[in-house]
């Protein structure tokens, strides 16, 4: 009797492991050398479609080195935006992402205040750039925050794919539309488990 | 021959309405007074059902005189939440809604860099409180920002209403939604129509 054949699955990857240092190197060593491992492993893995989002792919392209991106790539990954114009989400969504922003933006005031109180302590440039920092911090952790992010998410519901991310954000919308995923450290091994 | 009769239309109430003194005095001096004298049309008007989200009732509450409110008013306007775990959006709205945030809290960044600056030029107290008033203004001007919204524009989609409302966020969004909307300053003449 033949081993039963495994079902084909899909997966939408983010750029985290490619980019991420503590992530890739599982991979490679630089961002080029993580794509081709990455596609010597996925070549040798037919019942596996790969998908990134159009968007997050020319996020990709800014940290490789393009001339040694191998052809392969374009067709062992593919670009795909999510249909946006014909997905739908529950609207209870929209009352957490509302939610949500309230927090950030009462968050965002209290280190903008903080940051005014502080001049006089240390120089004004200093102050200004701990401020920049720790707002970005306060209003972008753990949100969704960019379109990036939104197409990920949208993908990988839109093709009922497992999405493969370290985003805290995405992972928190992830669970809330009941989209599979997968922690980046995780991703080797399972795509060994499959050669 | 008889007139045509009118088909009957639902239609969803912001508190502008009857709270923001430069559109209640279509119908009355105070609050109170503006739904006493809404309730006088609405009465004459078989044709139209009326309905107020939950949340916008219980925020109406806060500026009436609640021992003064008819009865009636339960009635004629009926209180009723959107069904948001059934209802859904377009996915696009949801970029709209994240680039929409992004801009404002680039804005509110440069709010706040503004009042480090100026610390010294005037008192402290003061850099701070006029930091918070223009950071809200800078976040939320526009822009759905509460629960409370969400509700006014689920509710009018839901019931396929007509929206009456003077919040700029909530219009910009029954625009997106294709949902029918309508200045408060004009729904006293629309109302007379019926009678």
């Amino acid at each position: 009797m033949e081993p039963a054949k495994l079902r084909s699955d899909r997966v939408v990857l983010d750029t985290s492991l490619f980019v991420n240092p503590d992530i890739r190197h599982d991979f490679g060593n630089t961002p080029t050398e993580a794509i081709e491992g990455f596609l010597v492993l996925a070549g040798q893995i037919p019942e596996l479609e790969f998908y990134m989002p159009t968007s997050i792919f020319a996020e990709l392209m800014n940290f490789v080195e393009k001339e040694k991106i191998p052809g392969r790539l374009l067709r062992i990954l593919r670009q795909k935006s999510p249909r946006k114009h014909e997905l739908t989400c529950p609207a209870f969504l929209l009352y957490e992402l509302i939610e949500d922003i309230r927090e950030r933006v009462n968050k965002g005031m209290r280190v903008a205040e903080k940051a005014v109180r502080s001049v006089g302590k240390s120089e004004e440039k200093e102050v200004i750039q701990s401020m920049r920092k720790n707002f970005r911090e306060a209003l972008r952790e753990g949100i969704i925050d960019s379109k990036e992010d939104v197409d990920l998410i949208l993908l990988a519901k839109e093709l009922d794919a497992l999405l493969v991310t370290a985003d805290q954000g995405a992972i928190k919308w992830a669970e809330k539309m009941g989209v599979r995923w997968l922690m980046p450290e995780k991703f080797k091994d399972y795509l060994l488990s499959f050669i």
